[in-house]
């Protein structure tokens, strides 16, 4: 398949240039940020390939790359739980992207019924490296924002 | 070398549960998101491995795994642009790091000059499937956030 962007250039092009040339991994994958337009909250994370970027940034709706099912994945199509870009962008060395998003549906964007997959702290404590291994740390649920528009 | 943190539990333990058991992908290492506790703009994207997070969460201080040095990185050791975690979050697959930062120094994150490393915006276009091959997109930078704190 032909690359459908521009090739990767020099150094200097990419940190500094004005042409989108996104790298893909081994596996031809970029990850992704989607954050929420409107509360900026972090959503979610997950991958897009070449053509998953090309149909995010023609149709404006979240194309990912699913690599559990190795399929394209347009965010909402069974859930409802569509975004809407609103704005993308790219690192420095052009092989991340940052999606802001307006949510569809009832607003949530994780499976596990939350609104942000991040949904769980983790402690931060001075005995991390220090305590006995493994070392077991509770993280907790916010429960109270799921489901919910900013 | 023995795993610092706890190892990974059932499908419904890593969603629903309660015990931080981070994965770590074939290279040993887990995405982190870094986001400024106060904007909520995102900054960066790195990578870390175990000891790494384990340093992170002892510390309260970001330190990352770099891929190309191979070798860890304490954020802002020489460039004075630490990250100081107000909080750590981790996704539904636990297999996903966000964590919310203070920055120091100059207050800037991105090593071509930019407070954030996402400066510039990808246009989103109608065009970009059924344009010929490869596709020239402008990308645009946003001079003016560059090393101002909100």
């Amino acid at each position: 398949m032909n690359p459908i962007f521009a090739p990767r250039g020099s150094h200097d092009e990419i940190e500094n240039g004005t042409t989108f040339m996104p790298k893909f991994d081994a596996d031809g994958l970029i990850p992704v940020i989607a954050q929420d337009a409107t509360s900026n909250e972090i959503l979610m994370f997950a991958w897009m390939n070449e053509e998953a970027v090309a149909r995010t940034i023609e149709t404006g709706e979240a194309w990912y790359w699913s690599r559990s099912r190795k399929s394209f994945w347009r965010k909402g199509e069974t859930s409802g739980q569509t975004q809407t870009v609103t704005e993308m962008r790219i690192d420095c060395d052009q092989d991340v992207l940052l999606i802001k998003v307006k949510v569809g549906g009832d607003g949530g964007a994780c499976h596990v019924g939350y609104r942000s997959c991040f949904f769980r702290t983790v402690p931060l404590t001075t005995d991390a490296k220090s305590a006995k291994s493994p070392l077991t740390l509770e993280i907790k649920a916010e429960k109270l924002s799921d489901h919910g528009h900013d």
